[in-house]
């Protein structure tokens, strides 16, 4: 984003709004007519008053137009403190416009969630975690500050998972984070610089957040299909690559359910060593691989220590417990546990109880029914997707995990399907959030709707795209 | 800090160490000659070596000196890949060497914590956590992903104790967050830019934590003795004050227990109003005001709804639950959660459930047991340190919350102090960790030892200060 353009237009309106010629209510010109009084295109107006939206400075009518918004905001900017300076000014973008859209209607009452990246509530085992809590143990439980790299014995559980994962490591080498989003975080903080290049895969989760863009590094998108054509020879010649990382979900990838091969593992491996460059495997899916045992970690495979781990409870067990892991190098992971104490001191108390009882008493049980569940609503998915969707795209087959990552044949507005699937309630995931180019692509999740509802949404969102001639 | 000569030093260590000049268990020359040799004062010659230290590259050995360290770390440097790069390079900063010594220690069997600024672990009312989960509410708990401003029955809650304490608010204008100290994590991330000036009390707990280091804003330290006596023109006329904040923690402030006057908080206001400066204020102790109501916040008396409000349950129930909040303008507010959803997903759901029933149900009346307890224990401590280090040092009124100020009349090696301290089990918290010119002070805390512990381990600082000649 070309921060000096955008930023020229958004202050010419606040001015416009502080100065009185703007007044709340007041209806803004049109899309068009606004890009032709800057000299842009329509998309950077879009934008701008999407972030402008955002800081509530405007607001959208429905089929109306954009408007001076009557908020709070508004009353401020005639103070001499202006609170938007502080929000505008920071380096520290908002989600994007889809993802604040998602995050404001997953609270909206009886919304269908197609895409949401989730176990269903019905699989969640909250029974199970107040049992746990009932336990005599739970009497002997510190719920004051817990050790910087996380309680022992949780993390000793951890290390037993990991072990089972093929990955061999001590408890000094396993930091507890809320989440694998945590472990990302300090990994951005706490280990890149300006300078640093992030190499991600493309289309990517990570795309979604903005953990990397608060230091202004320079993200390098590759294309999944280009890693897998270009196996020996995925970093430049002559690039530099110092104090870069690359960023790799090579099981169960989100959201395109990619997993490398044993050869493919090993090739990024080498060469991630050759150049220098230490890998960041987000691993938190590889749990719900469907067939049996999981191929290979790349941590499993890298005997040079390079590669920092994540791992997860989130899509296993619970997004609310908020345990996450990373495990790598002692040293790295004793400076991001400093981080971490200097962040927020760390997880809850009674989630790190909860964990560890449940990793140790209740997890691989769990799993396994998990799995069953997961499999029979992949197939609900699949043939509704063929049965009303079947005709209009394809998708690459999924060995685990929670999604299906459909990819439209024929070009489809997806903004227009986003916002008109919401007023029908129901909320889909489009590509795009995944990667700019993937204009024409959703991710699908069966892991969060009800299953009877599976096949009538998809038959719906069949009908918008009928009814409001979204093909184009 | 000056990075650049720092740097230099560290680079030429490490480049010794890489190039088989410096082996593993070599001893380092003594700070006086690295200090001739470098052309640097001592003081910067022991700072590199801290650093040093805490990436593992060296380590010292009790009464011998510091040698290159048999770590991990140094068989990396060999290697393509050098993860000393990455943490060396990054803005963030480790904890300063005293928080990382308290960090290690706390968790050493049996160590007695004359500084911790917690509850003692039989304050802490893990049973009523139990009581309140196998309530049958919890049955209808979602622990999927919360709201990005946190669940809304806490924040109802959290609305309820707001205004209790003066301050009317909506649960809009309320994010919950990981402790205080991810709010404030959050207000540098998301307020913040290099240019911000950060305007802090000093001594301030603030100084212990590197939060404001990354973004490389200026710190600017007011002695709360400068701010009383200028209360009437804090900030300089022509100094620029754009995009800066006022940190402040007015009421029983840590460390040094001050709380301003009425007339004093008003002024204070006043004046941020006037430069268009925000106030972030910490009012996570006032609840512990031992005699009746606090005095009222600044939050309270803020008009134009310039303060951010930071609260928290970690001080007064428990810190391990990991909840607190940010009251203020709801768009900011939006902002703050929109990044915590990047950070970290939110909070815990069973924290957030056990905190909405906890405020709900029981905390006024822990509260009001808590208060007595601190004033039973605060008592004792003043007998001990009148006793023992009363001809020593002074310290001023404690009104509320678990602190006392103590200030040496003569002058004592706090350093070494801590050393041989630790060596006799017991931990204290140097005035240095709060401000660097507080090296003649230290924080004594009567929340977290053991209550017939108190008199025995102050009597034992004052031996050592004896046996060791710690007077200069």
């Amino acid at each position: 984003m070309n921060k000096t353009k955008y930023q020229g237009i958004i202050d010419y309106i606040l001015k416009e709004i502080n100065e009185g010629r703007l007044e709340v209510g007041m209806k803004l010109p049109s899309q068009r007519i606004l890009a032709k009084k800057f000299g842009v295109n329509r998309t950077t107006i879009i934008n701008v008053l999407d972030i402008l939206k955002s800081y509530g400075v405007l607001e959208s009518r429905e089929r109306s137009g954009i408007y001076v918004a009557n908020s709070r905001w508004n009353e401020y900017v005639h103070n001499n403190l202006s609170w938007q300076n502080y929000i505008g000014n920071s380096p520290t973008k908002n989600n994007q416009f889809y993802i604040q859209e998602i995050n404001r209607c997953e609270f909206v009452e009886g919304i269908i969630r197609l895409g949401t990246g989730e176990l269903s509530p019905e699989l969640i085992p909250n029974n199970i975690f107040k049992e746990i809590i009932n336990k005599d143990v739970f009497d002997q439980l510190s719920t004051n500050y817990e050790a910087p790299k996380g309680n022992i014995l949780l993390r000793e559980e951890v290390k037993r998972l990991a072990n089972k994962r093929g990955i061999h490591c001590e408890v000094e080498e396993i930091c507890i984070t809320s989440g694998a989003l945590q472990g990302l975080k300090l990994i951005s903080d706490g280990l890149l610089i300006p300078k640093s290049k992030i190499i991600i895969e493309s289309p990517s989760y990570i795309n979604s957040i903005r953990t990397w863009h608060r230091i202004q590094s320079k993200i390098v998108p590759l294309s999944i299909d280009y890693i897998k054509n270009n196996i020996n020879s995925i970093f430049k010649e002559d690039e530099d690559y110092s104090n870069s990382i690359f960023y790799s979900n090579p099981t169960l990838h989100n959201p395109t359910s990619n997993s490398y091969s044993l050869a493919e593992k090993e090739s990024i491996l080498k060469q991630c060593k050759a150049k220098g460059i230490p890998i960041v495997e987000d691993d938190i899916y590889s749990e719900l691989w469907f067939n049996g045992d999981p191929p290979k970690s790349l941590k499993e495979l890298d005997e040079s220590n390079n590669v920092l781990y994540l791992g997860s409870l989130s899509k296993t067990v619970s997004p609310g417990l908020r345990i996450g892991w990373i495990i790598g190098n002692e040293r790295v992971i004793t400076h991001l546990a400093d981080l971490k104490m200097q962040n927020d001191y760390g997880a809850s108390s009674i989630s790190q109880f909860v964990a560890t009882q449940w990793l140790k008493y209740y997890h691989d049980k769990h799993i396994d029914k998990i799995k069953i569940e997961l499999i029979h609503r992949k197939e609900i998915m699949e043939n509704a997707l063929n049965e009303y969707l079947g005709a209009l795209g394809r998708w690459n087959k999924t060995e685990g995990s929670f999604y299906i990552w459909f990819k439209f044949n024929v070009k489809v507005d997806i903004k227009k399907l986003f916002q008109f699937s919401i007023q029908a309630g129901l909320l889909i995931h489009p590509g795009e959030i995944y990667s700019d180019k993937e204009k024409n692509s959703i991710r699908f999740s069966y892991s969060y709707i009800e299953k009877n509802k599976i096949n009538s949404s998809i038959k719906k969102l069949r009908e918008i795209i009928e009814k409001e001639n979204l093909i184009y």
